[in-house]
């Protein structure tokens, strides 16, 4: 590995590293079980499983660092030259299933890919997937990620914040799978900025993540819950089965390229449930869910209804 | 319509009215739910949905009848010249999901398609999904099939076999899907084939639906299972899932073509688990499942082996 490659990867362990003791610490109960494994082709990774805890029903933090040869259709898909030689790719994954329903589910991924050329690009994010969405909620997630991203540069949030709409979007279901958040890839050494910049914002990504965790963890990790909002937790589970599995390419790019399935499919829930044509009652939280599944919704500017004034002398 | 195409979705349509009346006598509880719907584009059909019954947990039985413009890149996908015209589908669809763990996983699909320019196909199959592979029932199942098809040409059974052995292949698990079962496509007048003898066969298909059924629900519908064995069921389930939205085309090419989701998706299971790593006792039956989840098994030859000899003065 070339110095460049270390000091990315040893940064990426390392987080993975507070990230896990984080959320351990968070669950109370549960604790990592890690699976070291090697890549055929080269390089390998650390997958580390967290199952019924206090917090977590089934979680992953993934670490990897692998190499070699890029298959030809994989090439041609990343658009790189024939000459570009082989690839160095790591990178820290999260999805984390709670218990409760009403927990969001969270994914993070920061991941930094190089060839032997000199072509070098981060990409990443954090976004939510609250089986309910209480609207304060998601206008805090999102400053979280709008503070990260402003520390680095204005235009970041609103680039990387629409992106992910776009990106987390069950097409045949027409909604997103959760409130998007940001995601972003490609980062190089486009509008000036360089390596170094880039890097720090990964991180500072990656450092974003337990304290958003942190907050929906004081939020609702005691907080009781009904068997009615399991069995709809039980549904929205099975949309995020339906995304990984039909539309999300980081899990399309591990099965075609024969990746570690265990650890590429870590990221499906422990269960998921498939009524047909279930209907949310009318006027119900489900149901506003659903209203709320949306692109373009600006959740930073949201602010909570002020009590309406209802006239006494209106009659 | 045509008279063909009359005469082609009437059949199908009877076909559905009469497995639907098999099998909710079957089932002894449960009902067929219908939906009817029509599609923007042209054509429409009738979804039939079968939820907790004493057999079924659940199921649906498809009809649909549809025409209008082809999606360019399904026309070429297709391998169809521009000149083609319009299309004409019309097909009966099958899964059901049992209650039991004992009982298989089964799948039905007959389905007809048509050009204007009088370019035309049939294709289908049945394959089965056993939660527990069990060989003397794997043999019997294809022995049906193998009967089916050889009333109409012996070539069918060993050609339709394997290709359902090898599109029924969940490629990142490096298993099959079940048992396999016939899988045929684009039957036209190759070979001296005309309209009415591959009509006739693959109604002959759809006939033999309900004889194999209820041949294992004779066998399982009372039979006792264990909370392990429906944990069982609910991570082979999840194989399901993976095999549906991963690799099947048709569920590929009716989400991609805006069909309607809810009778797409019937298929999935009602829940289903997915646990990170799961390995199966040795010498289990989940472990002999997981050794017959192999292509190219010759289960129409298979013979429960005979007690081995052990000679007393051996030693």
């Amino acid at each position: 590995m070339s110095t460049r490659q270390l000091e990315v990867s040893n940064r990426f362990q390392r987080l993975q590293d507070k990230i896990c003791r984080a959320l351990e610490d968070l669950d109370g109960k549960a604790k990592f079980v890690e699976d070291q494994w090697s890549r055929p082709g080269g390089g390998g990774g650390k997958t580390r499983i967290i199952q019924e805890g206090d917090l977590i029903e089934k979680g992953g933090v993934n670490f990897s660092a692998v190499h070699g040869e890029l298959p030809e259709k994989i090439k041609s898909a990343l658009k790189l030259p024939d000459e570009a030689g082989q690839f160095f790719a790591t990178g820290v994954s999260i999805v984390l299933h709670p218990d409760s329903p009403l927990m969001p589910i969270i994914h993070m991924n920061i991941r930094y890919f190089e060839m032997t050329n000199g072509t070098w690009w981060f990409g990443g994010g954090i976004d939510l997937t609250p089986h309910y969405i209480v609207p304060q909620d998601a206008h805090i997630f999102h400053r979280f990620l709008k503070e990260t991203c402003d520390r680095h540069h204005w235009a970041y949030y609103p680039a990387f914040k629409k992106w992910a709409d776009d990106y987390f979007y069950i097409n045949h279901r027409k909604e997103t799978r959760g409130i998007g958040g940001i995601f972003f890839d490609r980062l190089s050494d486009q509008e000036g900025f360089d390596f170094d910049a880039r890097f720090k914002f990964v991180v500072d990504v990656g450092k974003t993540f337990v304290p958003i965790y942190k907050y929906f963890t004081s939020l609702y990790k005691t907080a009781d819950f009904t068997p009615e909002q399991i069995d709809w937790q039980m549904l929205r589970r099975s949309r995020y089965v339906e995304f990984n599995l039909v539309y999300d390419k980081g899990t399309k790019f591990g099965l075609d390229t024969d990746g570690r399935t265990e650890s590429i499919l870590m990221s499906l829930p422990p269960q998921a449930a498939w009524v047909y044509n279930h209907q949310a009652p009318i006027d119900s939280d489900e149901q506003q869910t659903l209203d709320l599944l949306k692109k373009g919704i600006d959740w930073v500017s949201y602010k909570e209804k002020e009590t309406v004034d209802m006239d006494p002398d209106w009659v």
